[in-house]
């Protein structure tokens, strides 16, 4: 098979790993922010962020090299982020071939012109019904699957066989991977864990610096944990998923609190420090944890206050305030009978 | 008031600092197992196992010294381990007063007659239906609740009005009470996570030794905690708890896998060793996730196979084997329409 993979981010470009190992060809096509990359990638094979050589059945494109060549690859992977996901939806979408097959690694929800929220997968599909669209969620650090470490994943979509078919593509014995056509469900948790994952960070900067092995205060992190599990869980029933979907969001949540970039952002915010230093500190970073929150206090109005962790994480990132962590707020009283 | 812990272990004890704190008398008894405890408890204040001083209104004694005294507390604090529950309904429920609240932190569920299960609470409702049994669930490591890191639980009985007298003496800044009668649900996460973060650690054994935050593989501990979530989420649910204690359950997990004493046998079982040779090498130290997972291996029967993880640690726990980790049967396909 041919696998295009557009976009030359971390992960995925990583996806190129697996694909590989199948016996399928692989050609990386950066977008025009990935031009340094493919440079890289052209001159020694060596991908610089994701730090990792790409051997084998691969090749290295720039964009404008491979564009009108799109509706020729049997898969198309959207590498984008969620800051990409515009700029595919016009410039890459109207040249896909009817029938042909997209998985995208996007983080991220589309707001739509009508205050209402979407799946990436959802919005792609209203722009073109005849393409299928699918996307990947559940833990998965990108340089770890580079590595080949044990995964497990879901791939979402809404057709079985599709769905099966990418998963022959892709499913190595380290690469798992589940299906289902609970897009909504898998593609909402994808987008709040970068949020909570920065929000369960707060934890570790303010009470055991970098290095929670050693300093551990883990009761204020679990607390944290516990609180954004629940928010996920209730956000996920608001937009329409089903209630499998959060397994894999706590599991995403718990690979993106340790492995991910999202971390450094919420230990930085958690020592005491405003969010507008804070992002100078990370300058170059891209945001998707800053973007998905205010994504959801926006969305979420005055029904905000019922999320007292993402409305915390929206009253820091808006405001450039330190509030101390509304620990009270995260009690939940039920009676199973009451 | 007046409270009385019986059982001087890590978590009992520490139950003491929120208490004192809100100016109530406390008296911390061991039971016989606790003897040495006590007895340095009685010549410094130093708790031995929990490495702190406890200071205040506070007083030490060992278990014969107050057994005669239960029915005069306020509230008894039931500090014992899963292996004591037995010994505590023995000795302790006879001869506790009428409308006497009681207040366990201990983690298992009991093993009926009949082959089924059933939480400690129930188990001791059973035995005596005039006294409020109520239990803690939630994540909380002992030690830092003794040193007052920012901590998030939910106590669980069949009395709402209890339950808020109990969030009244023990709620601090720093200890923050949720409040539910979903006492199968809080219960059975509390009993499920020793023996899930015993699988989740297996993986931090397996690639990274003892300091995740160095050598980081992070997609096999997060598969693994995906999997746990997701069929603690069934196993709640077949045992008749409430969908709301997931959130705890997913908490607690998290600061069991990287706070408590059960990850340490993970990690030994997870580098390749066998569990008689792991055993011998923790000689001393209670393994209640061993004694959960055989209680749920022998419950389950035939549908152990529906929950592939706990099968996993079953076999490896009774056959003493090192069976690769069945990474593809965490595979859950699932459509919503279908």
């Amino acid at each position: 098979m041919e696998i295009l993979i557009i976009g030359a981010g971390m992960m995925g470009s990583a996806m190129a790993v697996p694909a590989l190992e199948k016996g399928h060809r692989v050609t990386v096509a950066g977008t025009p922010l990935d031009a340094e990359i493919i440079d890289e990638l052209k001159r020694s094979n060596y991908h610089k962020t994701l730090k990792r050589e790409l051997r084998g059945d691969i090749s290295f494109r720039q964009y404008e090299e491979i564009s009108e060549n799109i509706p020729e690859s049997d898969v198309v992977v959207s590498g984008v982020s969620s800051f990409g996901a515009g700029w595919f939806a016009e410039e890459v979408i109207p040249k896909l071939k009817s029938g042909q097959k997209v998985l995208a690694v996007t983080k991220g929800l589309h707001g739509k012109d009508d205050g209402t929220l979407e799946t990436i997968p959802e919005w792609y599909t209203g722009l073109r019904e005849d393409i299928y669209f699918n996307a990947v969620g559940g833990p998965c650090i990108s340089f770890e699957l580079a590595d080949r470490v044990e995964t497990e994943v879901a791939f979402c979509g809404r057709d079985k066989k599709v769905l099966e078919e990418l998963r022959g593509i892709f499913g190595t014995e380290y690469y798992h991977i589940s299906v289902t056509d609970d897009v909504k469900g898998i593609e909402t948790a994808v987008a709040l864990k970068n949020a909570y994952a920065m929000a369960v960070s707060l934890a570790i900067g303010a009470y055991a610096g970098n290095n929670p092995e050693q300093s551990g205060r883990y009761n204020a992190q679990a607390g944290l944990f516990y609180e954004s599990v629940r928010e996920m869980r209730e956000l996920i029933k608001l937009l329409g998923g089903g209630e499998n979907a959060l397994a894999f969001g706590a599991g995403d949540l718990y690979v993106t609190v340790f492995g991910g970039r999202t971390r450094r952002l919420g230990v930085i915010l958690g020592s005491g420090i405003e969010f507008s230093e804070a992002e100078e500190q990370l300058s170059g970073v891209t945001l998707e944890s800053v973007a998905v929150i205010r994504l959801m206090g926006k969305y979420l109005g005055n029904r905000l206050a019922e999320y007292p962790l993402m409305a915390h994480m929206y009253e820091r990132i808006t405001r450039n305030t330190v509030p101390d962590i509304p620990w009270n707020s995260f009690l939940h009283d039920y009676l199973i009978d009451g």
